[in-house]
C-alpha cells in the first residue's frame, strides 16, 4: 500500500468553534468550508474538521466515548479500481475491514480498515482531489 | 504558526505488534526503529508509533482511557528560538499550554499546546530532522 497520508480528520464536537480556533489562534488559512466540513491545506496533506458523530457514522462504528479516538487517517488513490485492489490485497492478509469500499455521498469511493489497535484508515478515491506523482495533495475542488 | 504537520504519533499498547502490522500488513518501510519508538517516513511527514503511556507522559497528561485520544500531531520549527516565539504568540492568544517548551531526552526542544477539544499539538525543534523550505520532512537521523 502507498506509504502516505492524505487526510487527517479530527472529529469535533463544535465545528464552528473549532474552525475559529484553527483560523484565529493557529492563524491558518481555510482551504474549503462546506458548512459541514472544514479543510485546511497542510504540507502535502489536508487536515479536516468533521463532526465526530458523522465521522463515526462514516466509519460504521459507535461514537460511545470509549474506544473511538475521534480521529481518522486517509490514504487516497487514483481510481476506484485501485481502491478495490488495495482492499483485496489487505483482505487476503486478514485485515479488519470496517466498511467495504462504496460510493459515498460526497462523490467519491471510500472504505475503512482498522489496524490491530482500533486506529481507522480510510482508503479512498476522491475525484476532486489533485495529487502529484508522490501522492502529495495539490488542491481540492 | 506554520500551516503544516511534521509528525503524527499514534500511542500504542503493543509496540512490537503494531510495528509488525504496519510493516507486514500495510507493507510499509520502517525509517527508524530505536527500540522505543518506530518511525515511518510518509509524504513530507513522519508517522510514529510510541507507547501510549509514554506519549501521555510526554504531554503531561493522564492516560486514563477517557479524554486522551492517544494520538498527537506535531509541527517542527528550525530552532529553539522559533519554538519560543510561537509559544509566546500562542500564549498571548490565550491558548492552553500543556507543557512549556523544554529540552527533552531525545535531544530536541519541545512543548505541547491543546486545542479547545483536547487535541494535542507538539511544537518542537528537532536537530535530527531535515526539512525542505516548505517544511516537508526529508530525513531523520
Amino acid at each position: 500500500m502507498k506509504q502516505r497520508i492524505n487526510f487527517i480528520t479530527i472529529g469535533v464536537k463544535d465545528l464552528g468553534k473549532m474552525k475559529a480556533f484553527y483560523r484565529d489562534i493557529f492563524g491558518w488559512n481555510i482551504m474549503k468550508d462546506t458548512g459541514g466540513i472544514v479543510f485546511f491545506k497542510m504540507n502535502g496533506l489536508i487536515l479536516g474538521l468533521f463532526p465526530e458523530d458523522e465521522l463515526a457514522e462514516d466509519i460504521k462504528i459507535k461514537n460511545d466515548g470509549a474506544g473511538f479516538k475521534r480521529i481518522s487517517l486517509a490514504i487516497n488513490f487514483h481510481s476506484e479500481k485501485e481502491v478495490d485492489e488495495v482492499f483485496e490485497e489487505l483482505n487476503q492478509k486478514g485485515i479488519k475491514v470496517m466498511k467495504a469500499p462504496e460510493k459515498v455521498f460526497w462523490g467519491g469511493y471510500s472504505g475503512y480498515v482498522s489496524d490491530i489497535e482500533d486506529n481507522y484508515w480510510e482508503l479512498a478515491f476522491n475525484p476532486f482531489l489533485e495529487m502529484d506523482a508522490n501522492g502529495n495533495v495539490l488542491s481540492h475542488q
